[in-house]
This record gives C-alpha cells, structure tokens and sequence, in this order.
C-alpha cells in the first residue's frame, strides 16, 4: 500500500513580533506573538508527502531541489515527531483491539515542497514551509490531534510556522513550560470576523544580505539591554490590547500597536551588540509616508510592520487600498526593467483605470510633496492579497509527486 | 565706561547619550550623560560680549546676522541669570564696604558669535555656542563662581552646552534636585591625561531634514517603551564603567560601551511612535565597517558614535587613525565637485604620501571586500581632531565687535 496527500499552507506576517528564543532546541520564544495569515490564493506553499514500502530512505524536494533531510535537525524533528504520534496512534488501535491497524510509521516518507511566490520576494518561506510540512505529514498519518498540537510541532521546524496553520488572526502563546507543551498556535478570529483588513507586501530591492532571523536573534538575547523590559512588561500588555482590538475590529488601535511593536522590534536589534539593522532607507521613506498619511484628518488608516528585512508590509482596509498604492507608486516608480511585474492587481482594484502614472494632486493633501521620489526599482513588487484561511488539503490532481515518489519535472 | 571680552568654547561629541528631559523648561535630563571636548583649534565657536552705557538694548548677532535676544527664552535664561549673578554679586561687595563697584547689571549688552565650522557640515553649534556665550558673560562681569556653577547656566541655554564648559572627558551629572541646581558638568579628565585618544567627524550628506533634538525627545519621553528601562537602569551602570575605563585608559571598554550607548539612543529613537530614524544607509554601512575593523586580531581598535542626525565620530587611539581614514575613504569616495574640501588634513597625518587613492589592498584584511562602495560624495568631509581644553579668553585682536558695539565686517 502506499498513499499520497498534498496539502498547501499560507504565509503570516507578525503584528506582534517574535524575537528572542529561550530554548533554541524546541523553539520555545521570550514572548508571545500575534500575526495575520495572508491569503493563500496569492502566496502559498504546496507541499505533498507520500509512504510506499518501495521507498529506501526518507526523501525531501524543495523547489525541485532535493535537500538532505538528515542534515536538518528542525525537519527531522517535524518528520519523527509525526511518526512518534503515528506509531503511539497505531499502539493505541491495536490495544482497542483493532488488528488491522496499518504501521504507516514504518514506511518511509518522500515530500516535495514549492513555494508560488519567488524566494527572491524576500518573503520568509520558512512558516508557511513548516506549517505544509507538519500539516500534510499529520493527514498522511490520519493523527487524531488538534490544529494546535499540530503547530506545537510545526514550531519545532520554525518557530512562526505555528502560526501558520490557523487563518485569520493567530496567537502564539508562549507557554511557560520546559518541554514546550503549551507553547503553541491559537486562533483569535477566523478571516472572515473582519474581512475588511487586506495587506499590501512592498519588496524592496536590497543588495546586502540581511542578518538570518535565528542568529540575530540570538544574538538579541545575548545582548540588548532593552530586550527584558520588551519581553517581560510591554508584549504582554500589547497581547491584551491587540486582541481586543481585533475583537472589536477597532482598526485605529490594531493599526497603531502594530505599528509601535514594529517599531520596538527594530529598537531592540538596534540595541544588539553589534547592531542589526533591517530597515534601510527605502523602509524609512514608506514609515515617513504612512505617517504623513495617518496625520490627516481621518486619522489612522493604514499599519506598517517590517520584518527581519526591509520589506515592508502594510495592512489596511479594503476601502484606503488604492489610494495608498497609488501615492507609494508615485514615491517609488516600477524598474523600468520589469514594470508589469510591479504591480499585478489580481483584485482588480484598479480595474479599467490606470495606476502606472499616479498624480500627485490626486493624492490626500498630507501625502503630497514629500520629496525625494525614490529611483525606479527601489521597490521592485507590490503584492495586494486579503487575509485568508489556514492549510488546506488539495485534491490529487494537485500532487508535485509521480506515482514513483519523485518530484513531478514542473517543479524540477 | 565699557569692556569687550572674546572667548572661544569647543565642541563635545557624547559618549553615553543624553536623551530626555525631566524638566523642558530649566532643562534638567532624564539621564546623566558624558562626552569628549574635541579641540578648539579644529571645532570652535567665538563670541565677543560688551557693555557700554551707550548701547540702548540687549543685542546678539550669530555668524554676523542679528536675532531677536528677546524672542529666545533661552538666550534670556543664559543673559538674565548671569546679569542677576552680577547684580548679586555687586550688593555683596557694596555691602563689604566697597562704595565703587561698577554696576554692570544695569548696562545692555551686545555680543557676536561665529563659528569656525560651516553649518553645512551638520554640527550642533549650540553646544559650543551656548558654552561661550555664558563663559564670556562670567567673564564679562567677573563673576567669582566656579565652571560647574557656569555650566549650569549654559544648560538652560542647551543641555549639552554644560559640557562644554571643560575640556577633555566630561560628565553632565543630572543631579536629583528639582531648581535644577545639582545638574551639572563635572570633568572627569583633562585632555592631557589620555592624549592617544582622537576623533574622527564624517559628514554625511543627508537631504533631509532631521527631526530636532527638543521635539525629538520629547516625543521620545512621551511614548517610547523602553526609555525607562534605559534610564533607571542602563545608563547609570554606564557612567560608573565608563568613567573607569577612562580612568585607566581602557580604550577596548571605552569604546565598546561607547558604541553600545550610541546604538540605543538610536533604538529609543526608534522605539518612539512615530518613530525617529536618524541613521540613513551610509550610517549604517559605518558602522558595518568598523565592526568589521574591530573584528580583526587586535579586537577594538575605534568606536562610533552618532547624535541626532546621519554624521558619524570616530574614536580611535592616534595609532589607527590613518588606516581608518584610508579605508573609509576608498568605501565613501570623495565628492568630485570638492575633492579637496573632503579631507584638509590639518594634522599632517598623511604627510608626504598620498591620502586619496586608498588600494583596498593595504587595509587589514577585515576591511577588504566589504561591498558595495558608495556613490562619490556620500560622505562630504572628513575632519580629525584631537581633544582639547575648555573654553579660552582670547586677546583684544580676536574681537568681533567693533568699539562701538556693532559685528566687525568680516562676520556680516
């Protein structure tokens, strides 16, 4: 016998941000954290895992690319994790007297992987790679276990990726035990409590490779002073906060702790010895406009939050969308390279106009005249997606594997 | 009767950061603080103070242009508080008997002020011009007080223009008093006892305007997070190592607590909503470059520091200065349109070789292939300077005010 399932898992971006593990083996975080899973029909990972008593060893394709699953601790804990529950799974059928049960356990295990959205978006794949991983192998296996066992193990592969596997509005509750056990995924609101949120990824061009989220991490926890106060006074007041902002769709709060815990995230890898420094000058110009947008009369209106890089990630509602992707285009014109890569609006949003040449007296009047126009390309993409679910099992027809077990040659 | 006197202050560059206010109005910080003098024969403001019974009102013209005494409270503290020390001053002699005290109190005065460095080149003068605009007035009216009690004048022009009272290594103690009249600049060394120490001043071409220093901390006081962690717990730790260090001419700890100080104040900056980023791209790319510099076999060899604004000060023993110059000179190469305003070398360091074709090849090898070179002019001047004494009387001929009250023509 043998059986394949492919499954696909969204990416989340953080509102409150992880930095800081206090155990590195389990990746077990220094504070809690919340994110929005974006959509999975606009970014997505799509991951098939298969057994066969054909299979001679445990096999992985990322891309195409077959990556040695021995030499990863943190996707052998993902793989024997699932296989321990299964194998106890099997135990506990049998003890019930079911003779029949199958020792899935024993097979091998092949999976391949892909991500649609280009590692050169500078987008962590990491979250949404764990999350298709975990979940698909908890399917093949038919675990009897929650979302949020499932995301303790996904952890174990890469911390956000708990996040990963719910939709909508996700906390990553610390825990406070040592093994981990209560350190795991919970949804606060599904996608759909507050469709109105949608988010808008800005890729920046950078040349410099960007400090590795588990070494800066690290590294913060070794060093920055201001770290401590951050963990132990501030995120679990923001956690409160931003839940409840959440419940009560209060956009204006939500906006504004995101935008501070962004702010205080890169405090703080400011304050490492050495420093990091993610955002660059790109970043700062897009903190500028969005500040100069939320001082007019209405108020707050959208949300910036940057990651361990300078991309930036803006969430807002449907209704201030256009506009802001009109005035940011204007501050940062296409690559003359590549300009229908710019800004593909699969939403539609500026269906049967034009966006390429955004004016700058349409703009809100806070907006305008914030010199300098940034040169072409020093945003090489910008991505509009709505928030989304969580994994998905897919049908099939779907699988990246042959019947073989070997990565079907579209994704070699 | 009338009297001129001409004084020059010098410029100090921060160490351990002051950033916040407990009072705006006497302006008593948050936190102490502590800087280096640098030399006044590189970095100086000059200011010539008189009285005169013809003179009809309080006059003061800065760099030759005059401004309104009366519209800036802090000139007034400055003026007001010494005119009353004289005042008191001249009761206590009368009262000793002596009948013929002149009453200076009742005069006007008139004072000029200049600096030698452009303002172009991003330095707060208001350190260095508040420092000498009190000096000179103590001088002025004979004041017997001591320089502490002159710093604390000069801070309720500028905070850190108290510091610039001393030469050498000083410290703005913030004292705990609610008039204020315990914070004040102490000196912790003259020049002279650590003389190896030198600065280096890269001016960063920056378009945009900073945020100022006073609304800046303000806004930081106001909403950042992590400022009081700062405060209560950091800084005063600081203080107490720093002060060793330059006691014992540590320079490895001096610098690194330097550049860790100077690294949050720029992460409370940031934690500040909405957020201050004074560091740009070129910044960013110095410090890259001295981490890497202080990771070779020596460790620490220089330290950075940055205050509220892109330009970056060195501090490196006299030994490194000409490799640091070499190499930050072939990643910033020099503007074109004023390749030899970029680097004057008025200390003769590069003396009979050539500065300005640095080759990668002779720099330690840490600091070979550190891409990418910036565009010419990134950074538009180069200034090296040893630290240097406190403020200085100057003789009749420095004078910037003619006999009859009014700026010489060669400040107008």
């Amino acid at each position: 016998m043998s059986k394949t399932i492919t499954c696909s898992a969204p990416v989340n971006i953080a509102v409150i941000k992880y930095w800081g593990k206090r155990d590195e083996e389990l990746i077990l975080p220094t504070n809690s954290s919340l994110s929005c899973t974006l959509s999975q029909d606009q970014l997505q990972t799509r991951t098939s895992v298969s057994f066969s008593p054909t299979y001679t060893k445990d096999r992985l394709w990322l891309n195409g690319k077959e990556e040695d699953v021995f030499k990863s601790a943190r996707l052998r804990n993902c793989l024997s994790e699932t296989r321990r529950l299964r194998s106890e799974y099997e135990a506990s059928l049998e003890k019930k007297g079911n003779s029949s049960v199958a020792k899935l356990s024993q097979y091998f295990v092949h999976a391949a992987s892909i991500n649609n959205f280009p590692t050169a978006a500078g987008l962590a794949s990491s979250a949404s790679g764990y999350a298709c991983f975990v979940f698909a192998l908890c399917k093949l296996y038919e675990l009897p276990i929650s979302v949020s066992d499932m995301s303790r193990i996904a952890r174990t592969g890469s911390g956000s990726a708990c996040r990963s596997l719910f939709g909508g509005f996700v906390a990553w509750e610390m825990g406070q035990l040592k093994d981990g056990s209560d350190s795991q995924a919970v949804q606060i609101a599904p996608e759909t409590h507050w469709p109105e949120i949608e988010a808008i990824i800005l890729v920046v061009s950078d040349a410099k490779k960007a400090t590795s989220s588990t070494s800066g991490m690290q590294t913060t926890v070794q060093t920055s002073e201001l770290l401590q106060h951050r963990i132990s006074e501030v995120v679990p007041r923001r956690m409160k906060e931003i839940i409840h902002a959440i419940e009560q769709k209060d956009f204006k709060a939500f906006a504004e702790i995101t935008m501070k815990d962004s702010n205080q995230f890169h405090a703080v890898c400011l304050d490492t010895y050495p420093p990091i420094c993610y955002l660059n000058d790109v970043s700062k110009k897009v903190i500028e406009l969005l500040t100069a947008y939320n001082s007019g009369p209405d108020g707050i209106k959208a949300a910036y939050t940057f990651d361990a890089g300078p991309n930036a990630v803006i969430y807002a509602p449907k209704a201030n969308i256009k506009e802001l992707i009109q005035f940011i285009s204007f501050y940062f014109p296409p690559p003359r390279s590549n300009p229908t890569a710019y800004f593909p609006d699969p939403l539609k949003i500026f269906q049967g106009e034009s966006w390429a040449s955004p004016k700058e007296s349409d703009f809100p009047s806070q907006v305008r005249g914030i010199i300098p126009v940034f040169p072409e390309g020093s945003i090489n993409r910008i991505i509009h997606t709505p928030l989304g679910d969580g994994p998905r099992v897919l049908d099939e027809g779907s699988s990246l594997l042959t019947a073989e077990g070997l990565p079907k040659e579209q994704n070699a």
